[in-house]
C-alpha cells in the first residue's frame, strides 16, 4: 500500500517514516514539510539516510496525497483539519496524529485549539485510535484520531479502575514527560542547558488532554469519569510515564486492582502488564511501540495509583497510529511493530 | 565554633563539608568515614581540595566527637542513633541528619526501619529541624533532627493548605527525585546506563517519609491530615520536585490559595513563592538552600496542587542542617547560605 | 540457524538478544548467565519480554553449547577462551566478542590483558571481524573476534588516512565514549550521580584497543602505523565518536581525503559518509548498525582528522556480530541488520 | 566599588551577577540587556530572586555605564568594541569578556570576526586576562580582555609543555565542550532532544580560538607554537575538557612532564594539579574558578597529553574575569570566589 506522510520532518513524522520502513505492507510515496521542501529526508533525519535514498521532502498538495491509499497528517492542530476532510472525503484513508479529529464535541475546538471546527459531522464518524479500548470501532476505519501522547498513557493506566468501578472521586493524572514531546522547533524551555536538571510542571492549571481521556474512559467504559492532567517536564529525551492517582472505592482492595489490570489487559500484544513488587519504567520501552502497566495500592490512605510508560513518539503517536491502521486493515496488529526497545 | 562531621564521605557529608567551609562561625576538627579513613578529604571529594588541604578523613570515636562543638551526623539510618544520645548526654550539641530522631513515635522506628529505638525519651526532646515550621522551637534547641529531603519538599508544598483548611480528604504528594538522594553508594538502578532515560516510580505502596511529613504538618497547624508520598525517580542529579494534588475544599477558590501561600511565606529567608503563572523548578535553585514554592488550581475539577522545588542535599539536607543550626545559635539565619544556585 | 548467547544478562548480551529476536535465520536456542540462571530474560531486560516468553537464563555448560550452530560469546576477557576453542574444535562456528581472539600475537595478552593464551595457534586462524576491511576473509570463517567498539571506530575512521598513505607520524586516536561501554556491572565511577556531567579521559597512557587497531590496519593496508588510543568518557548512555588526528603528509591536500574517503566506503552497507560542512554525531546512529565516517582538514597547520561514530553496542559489538556472522555464511550482509537508528 | 554589567542576561551575563553578588568589594549599579530591558533580573536569572530584589535590566547606555568603577562586558562579538573603548577613554575600568580585544593582530578580526576593528592601537594596551600566565601585566590593567572558554583550557593544559620545550611540532587540542557554551539563545543543534545523547566536532576545519591560544603560549613563552583546536560537542550542561595532544620532544620523559606541570602550577591558587594515576574531570569544577589540569605520557609511541578542565562559565568566563579584576586592583586574588564547586 502507498503511504503519504503530511508534516513529515518534524520529531513524529521522522518517526512515522522509520517505521513505515520497517512496515512490510506500506511504502512511502510522498512526505511533506513546509520549512524543508526540496531537501532530502536525511537531512533532516540523518539516521534514515541508507531507507530514504533520494527521497525528497515535497509541498502539501491534494493532488499529490490523493495518489496514497492511506495518509498520516501530523501537521499541528488546525493546521490539517480541511486536507483531511477533504482526502476523507475522496476515499483515501486517513490517519490524523493532530487533536483535530479527536473530539467529539466541536465547542471543545474553540475553547482548547482557537479554532472553529470546520466538519462537526466529521467528527462523530472519526474512531479514537486506541486499539486497546477501541479495537472494534477502529476495523474498517476511514478516519482515524490518533490519540495524545499523554492522553494515551494516563487512559491506559487508569482503564482498568474506571471499569471495574474501583475508584470514587477525582482522578489525578501526574504525567513525567520528556523533551522530545515539545516538538522539533528550538525553544527557550527547551534549550539543553535549560531542560537538563529541569524538574517542573507545566500548564497545571488545566491540560487540554483531560478532555479527551475523559471522553475515551466514558465511551470505553459506559461510566462518567473527572480527570485532572497535570504534567511535568523532566530530562529525559523519549518517553512519558503517566501516575493515575485516585481514592480506592471502600471495599475494594489490592486483589480487586490486580485482577482489573490483569483482565484489562490479557492478551493486549503492546501491553506488558508489571506487577509483583515491579514497577513500569518508560526506559523499557523506548524505541517501541510497547506499553508497560502497572499499579500500586496503600491501604493505610485508601490510595490507588495506576501506572502507564510509553515511548511519546512510538506508542504515543507513530506507532500508535500505525497499530490502528494495521486494525483499521485487518493486518497483523503488529505488522511492522514488533521490534524491541533499546535498553540501556 | 568547632564543627565535626560524621559520615563525611558521602553526598550529604561532602555537602556538609562543602557549606561548612563557607560558613564564618564553623572551623571543621573533625571529619569520620568508615570507608575511607586514613584517605585527604579530597581522595573523595575532589572539589574540596582547596579548603581542607591536608585534612582526613578518621575513624568514629566517641572522644574526638566530644572536642566539637556541634556534631553533623549524616550517618546511615540506626547507625549513629547510640553516639547521638551520648554526645548529647555529654552536652555537645547534635544536629542529626538521619531519620533516627524525627519521629515522635518509637513504635514507627520497629515499623519503617526495622531497629527498637533506644532512646525513645529523647525523641520527644529532639526539635524538627524544619525553620519554615518550627523555628521557635529551633531556638536553643540542642538535639535537632533534620528533615529528609522529600519530606522537606513535601511539606512546604502542603503546609498553607493544611494551616488554611483549603482542602478536603487525602492528600497525594507525587514526588519526582534526583539520583543522588540514593547515596553514593553504586547500585544497578541507579548506575548510569539504567538511571538515564529512566521515569518509574519506586515504593509507591507507602513511603516511609508520609510519617514525618503527616507528624510535622500536624504538629505546626494543629490539624489532622493523611498524606500519600509517591516518588518517583527521574533523570537528575540534583533537586526534588514535590507536586502535593487535593481536592480543593468547597467554597474555596484560587484567592484563598494565593493568600495561603503568602502569607505562610511572607518574609521567609529561604522561599522564593513563585506565582502569575510561572511554577516552580528545581533547576533554579540548584546548590542552593532556597526552595521554589508555588500552586496551581483547576476549578473545573476542584483540585488545588502545591508545588516546592529544593535541591536535595542543601535544603533537603546540609543546607537545612546548616539553617537550623544558625537559628539555634540565635546566628543570622542565612549565615553561610546567602549564595546563588547554579543556573543553568 | 540455531544460535546460542554466552553471557547473555550484560548489555552486549541483551543487544545481542535483540538484534537475534529481529534476525530472519536465527533462533536462540540457548542463553547463559552466571548471574541470573534460573531467571527469565525479561528479568534482566525488561524490553524483551514479549520476543523471549518463558524463556530462561541457563548456567554455562558445553553440552548445551554444542546444540547450537553458532555461538555468540560476550563472556569478560579470559572467562570463555577455552570453551570458545572447545566448540570450534567440535565444529561449531563461534562468534567472540570478547578480546580472547582478537590478536595474533600471544604474547600480548600475557601483557594486556593479564593471561597467557592457551591456544596460540587459533589465534592464527579466528578472523578479525570488520567487514569493512576483511569481507574476503570473513566469507567462511568458523572463528571470528569482534572488534572492540573503541577500536571499530577508530579504524573506521583511520582507514582511509592509512590505505592512502595521506599522514605521517604518530595517528592519535581522541575517543568520546559513554557509559553503557563500561557494562552493566555498577561501580563508583559510572554511578549516575558521578558520571553525568563528568568530561575526563580515562586509561591515558596507553589503551589495550590500541594493539587491534595497529593489526587491523597493519592487515588491511600492507602499511605499518602507530596508534595511540586516548578515551575519554562523557555522559551519554550510548555511542562513541572516534576523532583520529594525524599530520598531513607533505603535498596532500583537502581532495586527496576526500577521495579516499568515498572511495574506502563506496557500496559498504553500513557506512554513511558524512562530508560538505557535516560530520558525524553518534546520536544519528543510535540502535543502529551504522557507522557515520567523515574528515576535517585544516590547513593553516597541516592536520586531518577522521571521524567514525557508531553504537557502541550494536556497530561496536553485538550488530558488528551478527554482520561478520551474516558475511560469513553468505547471507545478505544486512539481514536483521537493516534497522533504522533512534532519533531523537 | 561600583559595578555594571554590559549583556546581563545571557549565560555569561548571569554567571557575572552571580558573582559580583558573592564578592566582598562590589556592588552591581547597572545591568543592561537588549531583550529584557525593564524586566526584573529574577524574570531571567530566578535564581538570583533574594540578591537582586527590585533590580530590572536596562538599556545600554554610555552615561549610565560611566557611573561605574568597573564594566564587565558580556556583549556578543563585535556589539560592544566601541563602548568598551568609550568607557576606557573615560577612564572607567572595562573587563571585556568577549573576544573583541584579545588578539594583537588587527587583521585576524576582519578574518575570524567579520568586522574591521575601529581600534587597533587600544588592541595593544588590553591585557590578555589568564593570571596563570599574564599576573604582572594585569596588576593595574584597566583593559582586560578576558580569553574564551575553551582557549582557557587549552591554554592551561599546554603551558607547561611549552615553556618547557616538552614537544615537537603541532599540538592538537581535542577539546569537549558542554552546551551552555553556545550561549542562552535556542537553536536546532541546542534544542535538548538533539543535544542530548549527541557526540560530535564542530568547527572542526579550523576554531577562532586557535589564534588566541597561539598569541598567548607564545607571548607567555616567547615560543613559537602551532596550535590546532578541535572542539567536540558533548551532552554536559557546564565543563569543558580539553586534552592537548603533541609528539613528545625526543629525549623527554615522564619526569620532565611531570616537573614541568608542577613547576608551572606551584602556588597557584585556582589550579589544582591532579596527578598520580589520576586525571582532570570538569565534574570536578562545575560552578567554582578552579581549574583542574594534569598530564599522560604514553612512552610507547612518544605521545604526550596536557589536560584541563574547568567550567566554562566561571574559569572560562565570569569567574576568571573577577580573578583578572582582583589581580588588576590589588584585591586578594581570590575575593569572592574561594567558592568550592558542586558535586555530584
Amino acid at each position: 500500500m502507498r503511504a503519504a506522510v503530511l508534516g513529515a520532518s518534524g520529531y513524529t513524522g521522522g518517526e512515522l517514516l522509520r517505521l513505515i520502513a520497517l512496515h512490510p505492507e506500506l511504502e512511502l510515496v510522498y512526505a511533506t514539510s513546509r520549512e524543508y521542501a526540496g531537501y532530502p529526508i536525511h537531512y533532516v533525519h540523518p539516521g534514515l539516510r541508507p531507507f530514504y535514498r533520494g527521497v525528497r521532502f515535497e509541498k502539501l498538495e491534494l493532488s499529490r496525497a490523493l495518489e496514497a491509499d492511506v495518509v498520516f497528517s501530523a501537521l499541528p492542530p488546525g493546521v490539517g483539519v480541511r486536507i483531511v476532510a477533504e482526502l476523507y472525503e475522496h476515499g483515501v484513508q486517513v490517519v490524523d496524529l493532530s487533536p483535530d479529529y479527536r473530539l467529539k464535541d466541536p465547542e471543545l475546538y474553540r475553547r482548547l485549539y482557537g479554532f472553529e471546527h470546520p466538519y462537526p459531522d466529521l467528527l462523530e464518524r472519526a474512531v479514537y485510535g486506541l486499539p486497546e479500548a477501541f479495537r472494534d470501532r477502529l476495523r474498517g476505519a476511514r478516519l482515524i484520531a490518533v490519540p495524545g501522547c499523554n492522553a494515551t498513557a494516563v487512559i491506559l493506566a487508569a482503564l482498568p479502575l474506571v471499569r471495574w468501578e474501583l475508584v470514587d472521586g477525582l482522578l489525578v493524572a501526574d504525567v513525567k514527560a520528556s523533551s522530545s514531546e515539545a516538538g522539533s522547533k528550538p525553544r527557550r524551555a527547551d534549550h539543553h542547558p535549560e531542560r537538563e536538571g529541569s524538574l517542573r510542571p507545566y500548564s497545571p492549571e488545566g491540560h487540554r488532554h483531560a478532555f479527551e481521556v475523559e471522553q475515551a474512559l466514558s465511551m470505553a467504559t459506559g461510566r462518567e469519569v473527572k480527570v485532572s492532567v497535570v504534567p511535568h517536564a523532566v530530562p529525559a529525551v523519549r518517553g512519558v510515564l503517566a501516575s493515575v492517582h485516585a481514592v480506592l472505592r471502600d471495599g475494594a482492595g489490592p486483589q480487586d486492582v490486580a485482577r482489573a489490570y490483569a483482565e484489562a489487559y490479557a492478551g493486549e500484544p503492546f501491553v506488558n502488564l508489571v506487577a509483583g513488587g515491579r514497577y513500569p519504567d518508560a526506559k523499557n520501552v523506548v524505541g517501541s511501540n510497547y506499553a508497560e502497566v502497572g499499579y500500586a495500592v496503600e491501604l493505610r490512605v485508601g490510595r490507588v495509583t495506576g501506572f502507564a510508560a510509553i515511548d511519546n513518539l512510538v506508542k504515543g503517536a507513530a506507532g500508535q497510529a500505525l497499530q490502528a491502521f494495521n486494525v483499521s486493515r485487518g493486518l497483523p496488529e503488529d505488522a511492522g511493530l514488533k521490534v524491541p526497545p533499546l535498553r540501556p
